[in-house]
């Protein structure tokens, strides 16, 4: 393949992103390990180059009234290249998941049948201005076998070419094959729908980014997607919660990282017990700044809170805000998560078994938690090492997904002349 | 909810299902085998009621031109419900997957982590003329604790109309949510669109019948789908093929059900054993009426084969014809299943070892063989009892299908007041 993308046509790439994808399912461990570390030395080695073509990427964006966040999340500097040249030899130093054996069992008839992890072939990912994914992508989807086709939008342009660029030249040195990690970026908003449509050369699409990217993705997509949600997550204070518990862990799930997915949203309280624990807690979230957006029960407790609307009830907030509403038990609020849940994280704070077994088996989410913090719904966390992301579909991958999630299963059975009878 | 369905609107039908959907997923196993018993006794026992739709579903199928072919597959009689009703008792035997640990773990900070399986929630199912899937898939939705909202199409209405409501008055005897089987047949086309599109409320959609229904799902939902398509499957005879092996395996695979996605649809021989192995192995066959389509060495070997045509190499025949084709090597083998096959499963007959792990390793279906016949890809010959269907994709699940592959999983995090640091 030539390797100027330019000249070179849509199918033309996809047509060499499986055949390089033929060639990664057979590779060996170490061979894909080289790669990632020419990946995790090239980053650096070119941090001029790339921090050039994000500076024409950053003054594109402040004169197209790109948004302050969305600036920084396009934003590389040098310490953030050091970050995700780190993240590659983290990858590195995680089990391969490729051939493992999920189960197997000899027949009756001496046939031999083996369930194998096997890549999944050729992954596509669509995202919005965050050069970073191209890197964690990359390496998450070569350490899994799979080649990668990414479609990283107009903002990040220039900075995803050249990373790309660097990323290949990586794989060049390292024997594996250039057009393993491709970008289709050249061919815009046409490309990326293509891409939706291209059944039999990309095996499974993840978006990542926005509400409305993820859903225009799946409403488009014939090719089957990994959806990574958002969290509109609850934590339930049922009456016999622990005081300093509950302080505790509500204080952690709103403020340690309020801009992510597993950050708390709504906080629901017993009616019984909410004068005792709902003037601590939100006295201690007020000191953090955050501001209560309260129901009517909420405000006479609690006389600084905003009153809230409907709305707040549905609101992925990612700052220092937060809903909280007092019911009147655990039904109530087992009714409030069922109507308004994303189906991502919910806790409840408790020292009573019942109703705890009640909230695990009824909340239908991807985490279901008894006291502790929903801020621990992550791969990292988990033991997983590098995150792909949180599912929050129920298909394939629910939750934290690790390397295993970027895999297909094969059945390998093996005879000795077996017919069936 | 009332039982008549006929005033309910489809939003109201699919809010009932997921309300059982809520239900099904605590009820215990007992309950659940309980109620499957109840149908597998109901079906005979409203015998007379559903052959009498049956015969009207057969009359407007006449009068309609319906071919001979989905006629059959239509029509119940006495045995045919006998046949059903003993599959769901085949179902109450297997073990409920709902609950099971998939893997868990303690982690540094005290968290007990599990993930466990639990139902989908609500599965769709979209199919063609054959009564016998509403009875099946209603059970192993059941089974494994899922609400299900059947589209079984305008040809078999009636049937399936009387087929929900024995379905539903089994349930009702056993307890469980008359609404955890339910048809949305009266609303038509237009209701199987809406599945499609209905997000939030369907968890997963299997389509099972022609390539184009399967096409039509995957290209209109919006809802998760499990595919379960065609099997243009392969048999390669390597230069080291036993004679006795070949004519057997080849023998079966074609002849002994010929009308299912497993069976041989194209046979490839190695230059080199094709003077050796092609005669006896296509005399064989032709003894029981097979018809040998060959590419020109073929013809060469087999003067009574018809010339094969570029469409016979993607053809699914599901009937006694068979495409033949002489390689060179190997690499010819792969090459031409990489270009034809639908990736359900291919086997090679050989005894030499590398071969036979270079074919396990390079050829990309959900079942890879050595020396064994292709009718071996199955639920119930790979022992899971009653079969989904088998999937031809690579998300989620691969393969035959079983009850756990009608379940999920969900994250569940036992703490004591950790927050993260």
């Amino acid at each position: 393949m030539p390797e100027t993308a330019v000249a070179t046509s849509f199918t033309d790439k996809l047509t060499a992103s499986r055949e390089a994808a033929r060639a990664l399912a057979t590779a060996t461990t170490a061979q894909k390990n080289t790669a990632l570390r020419a990946i995790a030395d090239a980053v650096l080695r070119n941090q001029a180059r790339v921090l050039q073509a994000n500076e024409l990427d950053l003054a594109n964006g402040r004169d197209n009234g790109l948004s302050a966040g969305l600036q920084d999340r396009l934003r590389l500097d040098e310490k953030r290249l050091i970050a995700l040249s780190q993240a590659v030899l983290e990858i590195v130093a995680l089990p391969d998941p490729v051939g493992d054996v999920v189960r197997g069992s000899s027949l009756e008839n001496g046939l031999q049948l083996t369930q194998i992890r096997v890549p999944f072939g050729v992954v596509g990912a669509i995202y919005e201005a965050r050069p970073n994914v191209t890197i964690d992508i990359a390496a998450l989807a070569l350490k899994s076998g799979n080649a990668v086709v990414l479609r990283g939008g107009t903002a990040a342009e220039n900075t995803n070419r050249v990373l790309v660029e660097v990323i290949q030249s990586a794989l060049e040195e390292a024997g594996l094959p250039i057009d393993s990690v491709q970008t289709i970026d050249e061919f815009g908003r046409e490309g990326a729908k293509e891409l939706m449509r291209a059944r039999g050369f990309v095996d499974v699409l993840i978006p990542r980014g926005s509400a409305d990217l993820i859903n225009s993705v799946v409403a488009e997509s014939t090719v089957p997607v990994i959806e990574t949600g958002a969290g509109v997550v609850h934590i339930y204070l049922d009456e016999s919660a622990d005081l300093e518990n509950s302080v505790a862990i509500v204080h952690n799930a709103k403020v340690q990282r309020p801009s992510v997915c597993n950050a708390l949203e709504t906080l629901l309280v017993n009616a019984a017990s909410a004068p005792r624990l709902l003037p601590p807690v939100l006295a201690k979230l007020r000191e953090s700044g955050v501001t209560v957006h309260g129901d009517s029960r909420t405000l006479e407790l609690f006389p600084d809170a905003l009153p809230a609307t409907d709305e707040d009830w549905s609101t992925e907030y990612m700052s220092l805000d937060v809903a909280v509403r007092v019911v009147d038990d655990l039904d109530e609020a087992l009714d409030h998560i069922r109507q308004y849940s994303t189906h991502h994280t919910e806790s409840i704070i408790t020292n009573d078994l019942a109703r705890a077994e009640r909230f695990l088996a009824e909340v239908d989410s991807a985490v279901v938690m008894v006291n502790a913090s929903t801020r621990f719904t992550d791969g990292g966390e988990f033991g997983f090492g590098a995150e792909v992301g949180i599912s929050t579909q129920k298909l394939h991958a629910r939750g934290p997904m690790g390397l295993p999630e970027l895999t297909s299963t094969k059945w390998v059975v093996r005879g000795s002349g077996q017919v069936r009878g």
